[in-house]
């Protein structure tokens, strides 16, 4: 009696395993499409590829004491094409995620410990800002300026949340001040002095 | 006065005739993508991609009296990116499509020949159940579990069409019987008895 | 021992029946957005608004000896949202739908009963164009000219599937001669004689 | 020298002040749509939309020593049409999240306290189940059977995200055995035995 | 004091040059696929890709005494996966563009020099038609037949955006009589004359 | 003869044209949803809706010497759900767009009259600057940083489309310096001085 059924979904069941996209590992060795990449071949699929256990506790020895740990497609290459991925955020006291953006994604942000101050400004210019405890959520919609910073005495721990596999992010100083856009469109498309812009480029690495 | 028309326009197709992606007939052998497989050279379509005559009776001589011929990607690789796919489904007297989902599409049913119960249960736990006749349609929204059987005297026929070219299926019973999830798992997070469970093991082939 | 269970998901329960977009059967009384209607109010849905039995025999005593009976959201509010929908099509001896578009759905279309000619025509000009049995299937991708055509000796009757709850379709003839627009204009961009123009005005209807 | 920056601004940011889509905070009192709720009026907008400190710690005292306290549309306004929302995931010693689909949704879990097993099951049947420790994430794709069970000695606790602001959540037990589904139909398409239905229709409210 | 910065980002932002989707600027060589090309190596990426200097003024020595020169993705990568494209459309005195569609895109044109008569035709049969002066724009929703005209007497200038970076064109009169359709079947699809089809036939090179 | 006809489509026109959406013209008065606005009434719906003369000349007389003059939903209610929009870009002899994105659109940027000098800065950190000549056209992907400067000796203007009906902006020194985001957080997140901060407070209106 066994036999019959898997005779009768034998047809159905093949070909969905061949075609359903339940999933789609990413092949990190493809070419990336605007989608993110092909997939990798099912028979090659193992747990381990939905499970990551590489969110440690980030180095916050560093100038703005803070340090972010992905889980985007290409370190957690299970998330591709499922419209999610996480980070690990850790703020040392005085710890500062300075002020960017993710171009195609939104974000949630949990604090697990500490106190921390976030905000984001609207594109109608509005800012809303708010000092965040152990246990809160906020959400930073997509494509606005947004930043995170340690408001407490005690380093802080926060998990991100984004609605892309790989959100991209563009940090305003990185983006101003450290590559080789020249000084005078900067001043001239920011209204910042020549000496606050050489300044800055200067400390994080820009020229021209 | 032919040719000038030709010349005058032959920038604008030949450009849009490479590129325009009216259809993308899927070419099997390519990776499988997020959304789907690469697509075939153009110079290669011929009508016979977009046409299938394979959707024959189904041979329902099997313990659930029933089959499922699909017209997906893999068996019709036309549909390929367009949305849309198709299968025949075939219930002797006494046929049952048991209890299933379709992960990322929306299904509808056309009667062509019986009486089939039909129904699916909604997220809020809400049972949408009905005899159909002849003639009359259903439709199944996305992910939702969902049933046929055939309530009549005579063999069934129907047709039934998904918003998705490789709709999946996730047969209940298979995904909890017919693999190697450990049976206390099963247990514990479907309430379901030892017994119970060890017995549709036993005929659905599952271990562990 | 019942109880805790329920009183552990009640909250889950109730939020997600309020809130959860399983479905969402069109109230056709709000103003139509964007991506279809309002949803009626769960508590007023019941499963005949899944199912619909007006696909009936249409009336093919008409000058093209076709009819087409719709299941779209204005007749099967069930599939607002759903991304897929349905129709009927009776073609008596001789019968015809005349060369149209849907601008924003493909269609597949199953034979029934009898024999069909059916085609559509790429943007890269290519004609894709094949006699159809019972039981074949046939997919036209969105937005292309397209047409069906009772090629058999007997009246035939097809299911046509859609990726869309609300395809729209323009038919050629209609949009051209069926209206006020300028017979001049019509000449200038179609290049039609202008005794062709005005005599299928008459038959259609169009002025101007 | 101000004046004029803000005349020349003033139409382009007036203008995109009131239309531009940075949010849509969720006006539950509109008719729920396709797509979620109808915006907030911007003016009535402020940062205490898009901050939730209602995730506190689930009461486990019940059957399945679980408890899920969502942050969705429903609870969070501010995520309505950001394509992400998240849930907080208490699991006593012992406790289980019984095996449930997201009809249009993926999940990642973060274990911040205890271990946790859990696993999915793919349409084409296939198990992938693991041991979550403290700071593991693990991936469940959209629409596939999963389950959550605490593994260790102590309480566990977790946050699951969603690619979704109202995901929706089908409990297997709940869909089988908590409503008024005939039990002849569920054993038909479960071939679950008779005792076994009615005896978790008893446990689980179910009639018919 | 400037290296700690470094090594803070450094982690985050070698993953997001890696697998963030800022753009992905079309490898023609590559299969497309449904939503495109796959991506140049972003190593190879420099302005040029997303500057592109062709938009010439185009030969209006032609019958219809018009000209379209397309900036889609075949001719200017940088638009592959943004949803946006544009073409230039000179229109020399008495030039017209002929009736036809975009199957998967809407157009906005703005006129730059000259007068244009535009007009679309609704699904709903209805004609939207207007003469646009120097500076006016129309847009054209997607898969709607539609056209241009200059209706001055001076040539006319206009460029049109598409919501597609490979937008797609069928012009009517190529659908129907620039290829092998077989006459009867026009005849038959579209109530025209055998002398006309026969006739347009002649001129557009169609055959069958 | 020509009754037939229209018995026979009368069905089936007058259901598309309640129902299908080829359109979406706006109704401004409707509270804004997710995808848009509702849709204005088909009856009221004139060429009108679909055709735009207010794209004027912008007045440059202010202190960065430019004017965008949108054509967005809220002053061109039929681009609404089409997924596509345009604006007028006038920069006198010194004239500057500065520094912006645009959170949910891409842009293509032609220039009508004199020199642009256009750049981005991808995620990714490069800077992406070229001088753009009277034709060329420029693609700025979506939520990037980007700007446009007159580069000549002659007043420039341009057109620039997008790939979103309501396309938002966001203008770094508006979003940085022109609201009541605190002096601190603002150094703290962006490293400039705090003397740099208060003289664009003071130019741009900012407090706190």
């Amino acid at each position: 009696m066994i036999l019959p059924i898997f005779l009768m979904f034998s047809f159905l069941l093949s070909s969905s395993s061949c075609n359903a996209l339940d999933f789609c590992v990413a092949d990190l060795k493809t070419p990336q499409g605007l989608a993110g990449y092909s997939c990798k071949k099912l028979e090659l699929v193992t747990v381990d590829d939905f499970v990551f256990s590489g969110l440690h506790a980030g180095n916050t020895s560093n100038l703005i004491k803070a340090a972010v740990t992905p889980a985007f497609t290409a370190q957690f290459p299970g998330v591709n094409g499922l419209g999610i991925s996480i980070a690990r955020l850790d703020l040392a006291v005085g710890g500062v995620v300075p002020m960017h953006t993710h171009p195609g994604s939104s974000e949630i942000i949990v604090v697990i410990q500490g106190i921390i101050d976030a905000g984001f400004v609207s594109s109608a210019n509005k800012v809303y800002f708010k000092t965040l405890k152990t246990g809160d959520i906020m959400v930073f919609p997509q494509g606005l300026l947004h930043f995170q910073i340690n408001a407490g005495t005690t380093p802080a721990l926060a998990y991100v949340s984004f609605s892309s596999p790989s959100p991209g992010v563009q940090i305003l100083d990185f983006a101003l001040f450290g590559n080789d856009l020249p000084s005078n469109i900067i001043e001239e498309t920011t209204f910042l002095d020549d000496a606050q812009v050489k300044k800055l480029k200067g400390v994080l690495g820009g020229t021209g």
